[in-house]
């Protein structure tokens, strides 16, 4: 659950420089098996390394035909916009960003204990006003402001205090943290919606006050069957978008 | 690709009149195996199925434990807000809504010839101001406006003469219209905005001009590799949203 995607950054870096080193603008790529074999890595962590040069504009896919080379490696140009999510794998975000090779940094982070919000409540299963943590954070890519985050977490996890500095910075993520009292993160919810960004999202966005933004309300459910992690996230959709992808078997 | 989610829709009721028959309020239900065995369907079918019963808020899972009775069933109340997509399956949405029990239709559908605009043409392909199929539909779930999706399709796909009609009503749907050209939609990729919606949207979909509304960008790749549809989608959010789920193997 933990791994940052290193495995298939690495086959990914491997397949730009394959591709800097032996082919031309619309060659086509070998197959996966055989970038599996001339990488030795999985077919898996190949096509996952393929999603992420598909997603930066670097190869096409002819569905049934091949990978082509759409684009030489360069240096990274233009607005961040995708990062490859395996829905199967519950992560840590700057290291997704990193892997990509963007420099993701915060530059706005805080842990406090508040009274729970109804809403926070709600999701966490905890009476309203009881404290809980609080951790506010603005992520940026490459130096701009892409993602707000507002979490929740009860003081207690598991019954094992729960200490979110780690988040504070780039070093720590939820799912180790939460890991480390005993839980595992099983199951990641997010409902999908569409607001204004209010005064204080605006400004770590860096975006107008009332500018219409991607939200998720995520909640994280934990193998005891509770949920530990409740999650407000506000993207900044020029800086950083979301992209559904649905395939059929071939 | 084109099944109608039958078989899970088949499972949910099964579970449903079994829950009525069998079960009260937290009684624990058999297992996903005990389950399939039961209804003589495959663990697929019934994990399917547990999601739509999940997501209709009957049963609550605690993971690692089992499935409970949440919610006895009865008549459908509250707003619909959940169909559950399989990723991995492109199909109807008329269908999958009519498989959670409630009744979609369609209060307005037309489809007309027009020139490609800007950002149509970059997505299927053609010449800006090429003549295109325009279908514009709004979708309603229990009566109450929910979706209103702009398709955008060449007037051939695959050489073949493409007619959207049948999708003007409840009976079509893009994918079988697609593969009767003898090409196949293998990958829908759909971008998460959120946007103000405009006049028009507004007006089909009952909401105040300048409300903020979800929406999507999709385009559907076929075999042969090129782009076959365009589509915009404008949910309204009150009725209609998006959950992803994230799971990590047990």
């Amino acid at each position: 659950m933990m791994k940052p995607p290193k495995r298939a950054a690495m086959a990914a870096q491997a397949i730009r420089e394959l591709i800097a080193a032996e082919f031309e603008l619309g060659d086509q790529l070998p197959s996966e098996a055989e970038l599996a074999r001339r990488l030795a890595v999985s077919r898996v962590t190949v096509r996952e390394a393929l999603g992420q040069l598909w997603l930066e504009g670097l190869i096409s896919r002819r569905w049934g035909v091949g990978t082509f080379v759409r684009q030489r490696p360069g240096p990274a140009a233009g607005p961040f916009t995708s990062v490859f999510v395996d829905l199967h794998d519950i992560g840590s975000l700057p290291h997704r960003i990193a892997a990509t090779g963007r420099t993701p940094s915060l530059p706005h982070a805080r842990a406090e204990q508040v009274p729970a919000t109804p809403e926070a409540a709600a999701a966490l299963g905890v009476p309203e006003g009881e404290r809980i943590w609080r951790v506010e954070r603005c992520l940026a890519i490459d130096g701009t402001p892409a993602i707000v985050l507002h979490d929740h977490v009860p003081l207690k996890v598991n019954g094992v205090p729960f200490d979110p500095a780690p988040v504070t910075g780039l070093g720590g993520d939820f799912p180790t943290l939460v890991h480390a009292t005993g839980t595992r993160i099983v199951r990641d919810e997010a409902r999908l919606e569409a607001a204004l960004a209010g005064e204080g999202v605006a400004k770590l966005l860096g975006v107008d006050a009332g500018t219409p933004v991607l939200t998720t309300r995520q909640t994280s459910h934990a193998d005891t069957g509770t949920v530990v992690l409740s999650t407000r996230c506000y993207y900044r959709q020029e800086v950083f978008s979301i992209l559904l992808v649905r395939t059929v078997p071939y």
